[in-house]
């Protein structure tokens, strides 16, 4: 016992909490590692990207987090790959033994292979594509201020939302937000209508995990808030200055959000299984080697119809957990045991006081709905300061109709028809 | 009257006092110019770069501050040159003809010529050079915590803040204070011995524009909190990994903060006089060009002694008013009135609880000062919002003694001995 090593990849929901369980057996060694130096709140990124709450403010610091569990050190560093034989971590360049490793290195934005998607698309899973939002969406106002050319300047305030998930929704809603009390107020010189928030997504409904009578709320409202819905279109590929469609449609735009789907950050050396996810044990270990654990949106664990868990914060909370009890199970000589999922449920926020969430077979909308989501939210924030600021920025927003951050660190130039753009310009 | 352009150059407190004054005579139009979409709040820069506020919250959009201006609107751009003779600024390589101009496009950081200053050192002049050295000193911690060589990790461990104003005074305190009460409980592993915090000030003491009883307090407070002092001790350049000072000292470090000195941000157009600042009338316009205007940190009148006014915000509020009273003035057939500088007094702060303050002949310092210090600052912050996050952050940091924004956006790469280092890499 006295000694062993863990070394935790991934500082996400389930890497924390891994290292929370580990904390609780002193004689273990605990090592940390991430690329970057905070524990990123994932499901506030899109209130980032649309200039509602500050990027430090869904980001805690990981050293701060370690200062209560004495047994872990902090090791901020990319992971090149693993030598699961040698039971080496490599960390740019630096071998890291060890003797157990839990991996929760997440999932990144998935382009299908889609062209210019990577180009000229914008992720939102980590802090750097939200502030690139938020700095893309005021460029675009900016720009359109002093832009005669009125195709050219509907194309720079038309804002395309791809994917009708959870993330779409919420940020196609907050963009709805910003149009209605933020843009009408700041921009008096544009003509609102001018001003296009379009949500695409290629199912028949958004937000297919969620019941269809939910998703009929979610879509009315949104709809309401001046959101432009195209559902069971595909698209087939983004260039500098549109989206193109499958049905042949040509939508000019500038900004491209995308949000149609996710797939596992895959560490080379384990071999990936579908959706570039790392199958496990019902144990959530790597079933060739018991000494490697795979946690949160990587592991792929089938959960019923032949289909994984949801890559969704409770389930990494969950496996990040229990792959710590398993690794200190193995140490006391005692049986491991199975992933049981705790499903806590779905919500979904769509804008000033509406939200809608199921959990269990409770189904709630509007305000109360929304008001367990901001609960929940809270909870789940790591850090008291977090907390209030963000609550802070919610009463703020919520009495002033107001989304405050509106700040642009660097402005982006949207080139003319034809040539690149998508990268920003620091003027 | 009706329909006269006044075109204001810069949002920093010159132009929007300007813009305030000019927003009660509705039939003058007015142009804000800037080449961010935000008005800086300077003074509070240093506790961005060390992690005790977040970006935004010392920012307020400039179309916030211009929906109670009716008779204002803003572009966004950089000015690229004045023709004074046909009443044209040039901003991105448009034309905005004006009747009136008012310049106030500040200072930048002065590296005197001296080499290595600009490519290696960093200034604390804007945002983005607040977040860069925020980046670098939580990078080179990371880096230390992972350096085996001891000179090497003192070398990144050493802080160097060059000029011993109230910028490299307040800036000094901040580091200190991270040391002690962030750094001793975030980096276990680290000597705290090693973690170096320099300020080096070429004449006799700190503070010169204090009294000597205020600079010495100062000095003896930083000196406590573990703040070493070099006075008397000229920098001549600035190496990838050192600092090298005219005595023939040679410190070794990664991180060199030059806040030594600033010079105007002259408008290719005008002719500046010393210190790249342009010499105006009493009433503040420029001899040869009684339709341009030159206020705030750019303007050259000579107050006392046959020195210019002191490029502090009290100065630059007052010099924006007037500029645009005596457009007013002009336009309503009125004389013109010569700028009489209302001095607010100086502060520094120094750290938690300590600050020194100078008002007319009364002088404090200690807690009396500090208090006085937030007092300001927050008076002066624009917007309810800003105000309430400060002081939420003050608060946080006050009973918690925590520098919460420790996130590291970027982060920098330190090469070995004798590459250039000193921009930052995306990993």
């Amino acid at each position: 016992m006295a000694n062993k090593h863990v070394v935790v990849l991934g500082a996400g929901f389930a890497g924390l909490h891994a290292v929370r369980e580990l904390s609780r057996e002193p004689g273990v060694r605990v090592t940390l590692v991430d690329r970057n130096n905070y524990h990123l709140f994932q499901p506030l990124l899109y209130q980032v990207a649309t200039a509602g709450l500050e990027a430090p403010q869904i980001a805690f610091p990981i050293r701060a987090f370690l200062r209560k569990h004495k047994n872990a050190r902090f090791l901020l560093g990319s992971a090149e790959g693993v030598d699961p034989r040698a039971r080496v971590l490599w960390v740019e360049g630096r071998p890291i033994t060890y003797d157990y490793l839990i991996v929760g290195t997440g999932a990144r934005t998935n382009d299908f292979g889609l062209p210019g998607v990577a180009r000229y698309g914008y992720g939102l899973k980590n802090l750097d594509d939200a502030m690139k939002i938020r700095d893309r969406i005021l460029s675009a106002c900016e720009e359109a201020v002093r832009t005669p050319d009125p195709a050219r300047r509907k194309a720079l305030l038309t804002f395309v939302v791809v994917g009708g998930g959870p993330t779409g929704v919420e940020l196609a809603g907050a963009l709805g937000e910003l149009r209605r009390h933020v843009a009408s107020r700041d921009y008096p010189d544009l003509d609102l209508s001018e001003f296009r928030v379009v949500l695409i997504e290629a199912g028949p409904r958004l937000l297919e995990a969620f019941a269809p009578s939910s998703a009929q709320y979610a879509q009315r409202f949104l709809e309401k808030l001046g959101v432009e819905l195209m559902l069971g279109e595909q698209v087939v590929e983004v260039t500098p200055n549109a989206v193109r469609l499958r049905s042949g449609l040509n939508l000019p735009c500038f900004t491209v959000v995308w949000s149609a789907g996710v797939t596992g950050q895959v560490l080379p050396g384990l071999t990936p299984a579908r959706g570039n996810r790392i199958a496990t044990t019902p144990e959530l270990y790597v079933p060739d080697y018991p000494s490697i654990y795979v946690v949160g949106d990587l592991n792929y664990l089938e959960y019923r119809d032949g289909r994984p868990h949801p890559q969704v914060a409770p389930a990494a909370m969950q496996q990040g957990a229990l792959a710590a009890r398993n690794i200190l199970r193995e140490l006391h000589g005692q049986e491991k045991r199975p992933f049981k999922y705790k499903e806590k449920g779905s919500m979904a926020t769509l804008g000033r006081s509406h939200a809608i969430a199921e959990i269990g077979n409770l189904k709630m909308r509007g305000f109360p709905a929304w008001g367990a989501w901001l609960a929940v939210h809270l909870y789940y924030l790591i850090g008291f300061r977090n907390r209030m600021m963000v609550l802070s920025n919610w009463a703020y927003s919520y009495f002033t109709y107001d989304y405050a951050v509106r700040i642009m660190h660097n402005r982006h130039s949207f080139a003319e028809q034809g040539e690149p753009v998508g990268d920003s310009v620091r003027l």
